[in-house]
């Protein structure tokens, strides 16, 4: 808990290009905590990109052993948690040197990863009764088709904590396919 | 539950001027659920303002009973759940002939609610665990001041569900003074 009132959150780079993790101000006090858990101005202070979010997700897990991904939307992402803790694993699915980098991270609510857009993302509960909530530039449109990586790919080989076989997956997760070079997400256009 | 894929989030008026209510599409599973906590194009199509977002705060409540407010920051407030329950409750703080109107209403995770600048903003905690999510559209700085009004108030008389002899209550809020017309909010100038 840092209590003074200049505190910037501060920043870490990952073995993924542009993906980085954010450690927040988190303010406890007896009734819980206060934390500002995306501040625009702070956010750009540190380094993130102004990344300009339109739509704010929360997925809530009611169990441990939930495990949701890899997913690859077309969009960059800034992940967190309102209460619970995870492990997550993130995947550079972009064409060129970095393709196939992997990082994982334990998270609880004092931590935040910004996600940049071409990474794959996933995460596993810890915790019962985990909010995940994220920001994303970009909005999801119903029926959009997005790459998504086998949570089991054996060349990523992620460590998960919890095995998969105990693991809580959507129908949907159960059958994306292993990494593939020739998928390989274009570098972006400017 | 709605699977409708094009299902917008419905909107409800409310005694405050601009305050509303917003149910969303929150998508239940196996896993727990999904929602669309704000989503910039959807919003805008049920009527509410472009507000523009800077800042993600959360506020994570340990105990049933924690209270918190009434405050009046200078800015708009998109305020919903992200898991857990309360009753939130506000009061109109702005000159004119809706000052001292007040809103309650309970609310889960598949409730937001748009609150105005000017528009004091409370909420008492009906379960454990409850992480309160929010987004404004201008940033916080350390020691500045807004107009707060006392939970207890007896011109506003809100009826909390839980007694406020029980209540979990910062030392900040045990102080705010009583609602006094002088210090109404001024009509924002455009
Ligand atoms: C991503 C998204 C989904 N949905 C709907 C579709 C389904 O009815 C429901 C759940 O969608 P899933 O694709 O099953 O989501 P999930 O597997 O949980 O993955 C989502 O949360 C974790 C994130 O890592 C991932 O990017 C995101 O797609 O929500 C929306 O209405 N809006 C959205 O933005
Ligand atoms: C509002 C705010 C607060 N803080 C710090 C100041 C304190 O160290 C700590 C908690 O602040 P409080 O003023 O005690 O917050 P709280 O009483 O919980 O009220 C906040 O959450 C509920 C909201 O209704 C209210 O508007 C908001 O001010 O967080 C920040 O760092 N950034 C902020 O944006």
């Amino acid at each position: 808990m840092t209590l003074s009132p200049q505190s910037l959150p501060s920043l870490e780079t990952s073995p993924i290009p542009g993906l980085v993790v954010v450690r927040l101000d988190r303010r406890d006090d007896s009734r819980g905590f206060f934390k500002e858990n995306w501040q625009r101005e702070k956010m750009l202070a540190i380094g993130l990109p102004d990344f300009g979010p339109v739509q704010n997700n929360v997925s809530f897990n009611a169990d441990r052993g939930v495990t949701r991904g890899i997913h690859t939307e077309p969009w960059d992402k800034f992940v967190s948690l309102a209460t619970g803790r995870i492990f997550g694993a993130w995947v550079d699915m972009r064409e060129g040197d970095s393709f196939g980098a992997t990082f994982t991270l334990e998270m609880d609510t004092s931590v935040a990863v910004f996600v940049p857009r071409g990474v794959g993302n996933s995460y596993q509960v810890l915790e019962d009764a985990t909010a995940y909530t994220y920001l994303v530039n970009a909005h999801w449109r119903p029926g959009i088709a997005y790459p998504a990586l086998a949570l089991d790919d054996s060349t990523v080989a992620i460590d998960w904590p919890i095995p998969l076989g105990e693991a809580i997956i959507s129908e949907k997760d159960q059958n994306n396919p292993g990494l593939d070079p020739s998928t390989a997400i274009p570098a972006k256009k400017t």
